[in-house]
């Protein structure tokens, strides 16, 4: 089954297969090169005659619900993860499928999380045939393992609004766990108990599925507002005990690294960023919530003050760092399509200001236009990156599929993507002469930064050339990676069969690369 | 052209045509009678690879931008109606394109108002074939006299989404007039020179049209929050010096009825919900913006106050007096889709239990629900109801076209809806035999009053029983219209062609009624 015939070489030099679950797929043909033809996919119309008249969607279960949208074998089901590691539903969803009996179904969440490894049971029984979405740890582990049934297909946020909106997987049931709700349907995440800020990662899943499901632990009176769910889109509503640990969901506070090492490099990307004009009055840029990426938020954060500078907006992963900016009237406006901390779930709760905005808005290469190329700055992350500057953030070097691609691909895209890594980890470097698996092109990654040094981009001459007398530690990529292996040794090539396990979509719906079994 | 040669009776016995427009339409068949089958319009599929990368969407003039928009013969172009009789932007597109000799355009508004009958020339010399819309005053009686070209079609405010929505009317290009944008083509109507307040007619024009430019007068940096209309979807962003008379868009102040007879229909209104128990703690009423209107919604306000009820939610036209019940804690929820005056504009900018939503929200039929059904109570007007409860808002009893349905029909859905008309206007009977144009079947038409009592429909025997010791002065509608002949004298019958000038579609897109040219 996985073992595809029909290989061919995309535009990086990676071996694709030209079909994948049945389903044809295109090759990556190199950036911007990809042109959409036909038209979005368009839901079946519906009619109020169908829907009760009071408003009332409510019925007693979740099963109930799901043997009412018709699940049966091989159907999508869709899931959000803004309850992340704390969510509660999805699960439930293939327990019912299970005992019910249904098989093949593809479960297609915008990502997974080790908290949904009891789902292992049901790829083993035949419940699932496949995951479509990201998945971090066991479940990525299992792939890897090539125990998946059917072949993953990953894909970047924005390559998974493109995907509904497009038509290529078409979502059966979406279910949607909502933290707060009305009988209606409309939902929000703003308050109840299972509060995460945003449902910005669903608009897709409700607004293309057949079917939809809202699962709440708050049912309150309609209107639920802001309506971060439309109810108008809604087909049932489920009410049960908890839908999420909060906890898990949102940490009370996120936290900058301690690590030495983490902290020169965030003073270098700061640094960097300063020297390079890329922060400026009104500039706008993107940070995550890790460690690193945080401490980098602090830097920023102290320049743009002391400058008393002002950035227009800040996207992405909204902590508690980048809430004291906007309220110290160092940012205009953050645009929120993801909820960190409980900091963040307060500010956008109250601010105006903070704005929740979907993947649609800010990710999907299939609009007219959106957020991520107008971002002057953009922080990421990598597993590794290769002297042609290509990024992997899917794969180990081991060739484990343990990680999801989130945002990364669509945030490539910005004016200048500046990867703050750290050389080697765990004694493994992580530049390599070649990427395991490739989910970045090299030419839209413009600086590394590392603690031993910063790489620019050949590619990018304006920026070599503005920071050529910024006493700035600047390096070859080349001498990065020597430098490293002086360190640690040449690593070792993981030991991967033929067998794809999982493809790798490029923000345009071309296939970039695909995942091999690894042999343990 | 207009003398259809195929023609059915519908369900409510009126003449309709099979065709209009070269297009094939469907009989009214009865209430929820009619299925849809199919899918929603599909768009085409975009790229941000057409898009510029910084986001910036702004082109030199409205010309520049309808050219690039591939503006040609026989295009459908869509306008919304939240500047009212103060909008600068609708009658410029057709001086744009009769001066660059396209023909055969058809005008798509949300409604079209006095304002705009300097667009009489263009449906005189062929630029505009016919208006699909409402048609409040000049426009209308043209359409009447039979001069336009092609047929008009009227729909409710929902159908017009249904119709954008199912793909009945394809737009080729949406202009929408923005009080604030950004260059991105995000917009919004709380600030600016013309703020509105609302901008929630536009939503499907802007989803559905294959093109769409976004015209300001008030062009901010990105992002314009909240994105009323989401720059996503936009293609063109414009600046121009004025897209509105801001004095004409909103009246600093909105002007309850002095008129004797209206106060007396209010009073007596207000007290039929109270004693029929229809105002209670926790309902939902709409009520519009009118004289009449005003003066009930100020009669609820005083019961709701007097008993310490709170009203959850209402819909609809947004005016001072509502926005007083919302800050007086008589009223949970404004949901709104159309300011109409200062405060109200003031209150949605900073009240978050102002909320705007849009006809898609509140009204589409083809939606999985809509607000209209959950509404306990809903004040509507009319220009003739007939003895058995039908209703018309679009012709007066000469025949003459000069109203738009408005969210008439949409409206006619909630639990009980109320008709407070006077007997008669200008001495002619409003209660008829049989109404000129049927928009409203007797069967959603629960309850009319007038000055001189008030009639219950027979079918709702609940509401008869339960206000027959109310000491409210109930009569038969036959009585009414008794009474008003006896005053005013039988009136005459309109003087019309066979000729079939528009024609009047019903919630779920068939053909309720057609009208007819006035031979004058």
């Amino acid at each position: 089954m996985k073992k595809y015939d029909k290989l061919v070489k995309n535009a990086v030099g990676r071996i694709v297969p030209t079909e994948v679950n049945g389903q044809k797929m295109e090759a990556f043909k190199g950036l911007g090169k990809h042109r959409p033809t036909g038209r979005k996919y368009a839901p079946p119309i519906p009619t109020t005659i169908d829907y009760p008249a009071d408003g009332n969607k409510v019925v007693s279960s979740l099963e109930e619900a799901l043997k009412k949208c018709g699940l049966k074998d091989g159907m999508t089901i869709s899931t959000h993860h803004h309850l992340r590691n704390g969510d509660l539903v999805s699960n439930k969803i293939f327990d019912i499928a299970h005992d019910i009996g249904v098989k093949d179904l593809v479960w297609f969440p915008s990502a997974s999380f080790p908290c949904n490894e009891p789902v292992i049971k049901y790829l083993e029984d035949g419940t699932i045939n496949r995951i479509e979405g990201s998945m971090n740890g066991p479940l990525g582990k299992f792939c890897s393992q090539g125990k998946m049934k059917g072949t993953a297909v990953l894909r970047s946020h924005g390559g998974r609004y493109q995907a509904i909106q497009d038509g290529e997987v078409h979502i059966d049931i979406a279910v949607i766990a909502a933290p707060t709700a009305d009988p209606f349907g409309n939902g929000n995440a703003l308050y109840g108990p299972s509060a995460c800020g945003v449902l910005g990662y669903a608009l897709g899943d409700y607004q293309y599925a057949d079917k939809v499901i809202v699962v709440t632990d708050n049912l309150i009176k309609f209107p639920c507002v802001p309506m971060q769910i439309e109810g108008n889109y809604v087909d049932y509503v489920v009410v049960v005990d908890k839908i999420g640990i909060p906890e898990k969901i949102v940490s009370g506070t996120t936290k900058v690294t301690k690590s030495p090492d983490r902290l020169l490099i965030a003073e270098l990307t700061a640094k960097f960023c300063d020297k390079a004009g890329l922060l400026h009055d009104g500039c706008c840029f993107q940070a995550g919530a890790g460690g690193t990426s945080l401490a980098i938020g602090i830097y920023f954060h102290e320049i743009l003050k002391k400058r008393n500078w002002k950035a227009r907006f800040a996207f992405g992963g909204s902590t508690q760092y980048l809430v004291k900016m906007l309220e110290d009237g160092c940012l205009d406006y953050i645009l929120d399509a993801q909820a960190f901390d409980l900091e963040a779930v307060r500010s956008i709760r109250k601010n105006p200001n903070h704005q929740d905005v979907s993947i649609f808005h800010a990710y999907d290469y299939h609009s007219k236009g959106n957020y991520t190329t107008m971002m002057d700055i953009m922080i990421l992350g990598a597993t590794e990156v290769d002297v042609n500057f290509n990024g992997n953030v899917v794969t180990h070097s081991d060739g484990m599929l343990l990680h999801g691609i989130g945002g990364w691909q669509n945030c490539l895209h910005a004016k200048c993507t500046i990867l703050p890594i750290p050389l080697f980890r765990d004694r493994i470097p992580v530049i390599k002469d070649e990427v395991t698996t490739l989910c970045g092109p090299g030419e839209l990654i413009d600086v590394i930064v590392t603690e031993r040094g910063i790489a620019i981009n050949p590619r990018r001459k304006d920026l070599i050339e503005k920071l050529k007398d910024s006493g700035l530690p600047l390096r070859s990529i080349q001498e990065l990676k020597d430098e490293a292996e002086k360190i640690c040794g040449k690593p070792a090539k993981p030991n991967l069969s033929d067998e794809i396990v999982a493809v790798i979509k490029w923000v345009d719906g071309t296939i970039i690369d695909a995942v091999h079994k690894v042999i343990e």
